[in-house]
């Protein structure tokens, strides 16, 4: 029923456009009671994006699962939270892009969409702050300032890889466009991957996660020819222990 | 007209609340005929919001003036941007406090500001793609995507700042609480200040900005005692001459 509605509400919205269709036009059209569709939305935006409610439902577990889990990079984690959304869009590509053209034309769709956006950041920006904050005894107001740029960040970067994705028609590979586009986010924020090939071998390495560099202390660090100094970099913070 | 108009929607919306208060309600309060009202603004919400448009064109403004100038860090002249929207605020403590209580109550108010922020972060967008792409002759994917990055955790930061000020009643320094905030911003993303006190010496220097660490090459840097470690490394980067 619920997608029967989602249906018949979208392909209308396409025939008619959005503002010239009523409630009682998707209703006839699904061939259901209009006190049916409001069971299911509570607005004629909410049809047009009906996934986003399990989406975020989604993501919240998914957060909740891996919060505990110290050995996992902050910043990995919401990255891949935001990849979440991106497969919900890359289920059905033909919907996602005429949704995304729709949206383009229609200001009330713009204006859900962008408070849809900002539910996904602050479920992000609430799982870093925990981790920033709470995990650690931290302190609250830099640990929330941390918490809410990186995610606005890894949502600003997932949004700029999704868009690639629908105007490519979404014929391109919708993770590899965003994966992209997150590297960006994870190689400025994140500790650094396991997974990745060292590039540079710091020599002064540390668990000590809350240590500064002490006076007359040297680093030498050795790095194998055209290692891009970003990665050397990291790998620094990394073996030292710098996370903040 | 327009002030007082502006003047007496907030009182009403004070007394009464915002959804209980109708244009007609604020016309008789401020004395003219109801088409007045719409003259000024296009609806209730802008009402409460009078001053967003202005600003929104002295951002624009002030980063047109400052595009042609290659010498400035396109991050700090996004973050002084910024400022502008605090000035905003700080202009004005008392009103920003109600309004900042009062959107808190108000979805459609919320909505609201969500669109005004929304339009801020991509004129700060704008400038820095600008400088990113165009002005390089730059890879136009890299660069739309670091802009939209970076403008989203300048607004993030701001938006911060701004909230802790507004909480702290606006009895703090709004400027220093933002300043305080995008100065994560400006560590992370900018050239690095000259006016900032060197907490590390970082004996490589180099103007050459491509270049990546060579084979064998070893890099020895000494730090005072207490030296946070993000400086050392922010230090290490701008004296390798690494900018991405």
């Amino acid at each position: 029923m619920r997608e029967v509605l989602a249906e018949a509400a979208f392909q209308l919205f396409l025939e008619r456009g959005f503002e010239q269709t009523t409630v009682d036009d998707i209703v006839a059209r699904a061939g259901v009671g209009r006190r049916s569709f409001f069971r299911y939305f509570p607005s004629k935006e909410d049809a047009v994006f009906p996934d986003h409610e399990r989406c975020l439902a989604e993501m919240t577990a998914f957060l909740e699962e891996r919060a505990p889990d110290a050995s996992l990079d902050p910043v990995d984690t919401v990255c891949d939270a935001a990849r979440l959304v991106t497969r919900m869009y890359a289920t059905n590509p033909e919907f996602s892009v005429q949704r995304y053209l729709l949206t383009r034309e229609v200001p009330g769709l713009r204006t859900y969409e962008l408070s849809v956006v900002r539910r996904y950041e602050r479920t992000l920006a609430g799982f870093l702050r925990r981790r920033y904050v709470d995990d650690r005894g931290g302190d609250e107001p830099e640990g929330a300032l941390r918490a809410e740029v990186i995610a606005a960040a890894v949502v600003a970067a997932h949004n700029n890889g999704l868009r690639s994705w629908l105007r490519s028609g979404g014929r391109e590979d919708a993770d590899a466009s965003v994966d992209h586009a997150l590297a960006l986010v994870r190689t400025v924020w994140g500790r650094g991957s396991e997974s990745t090939p060292s590039p540079a071998t710091a020599v002064a390495a540390t668990d000590d996660k809350d240590r500064s560099v002490d006076e007359g202390e040297v680093i030498v660090m050795v790095a194998p020819r055209g290692a891009p100094l970003w990665k050397v970099v990291q790998q620094i913070e990394s073996a030292l222990g710098e996370d903040a």
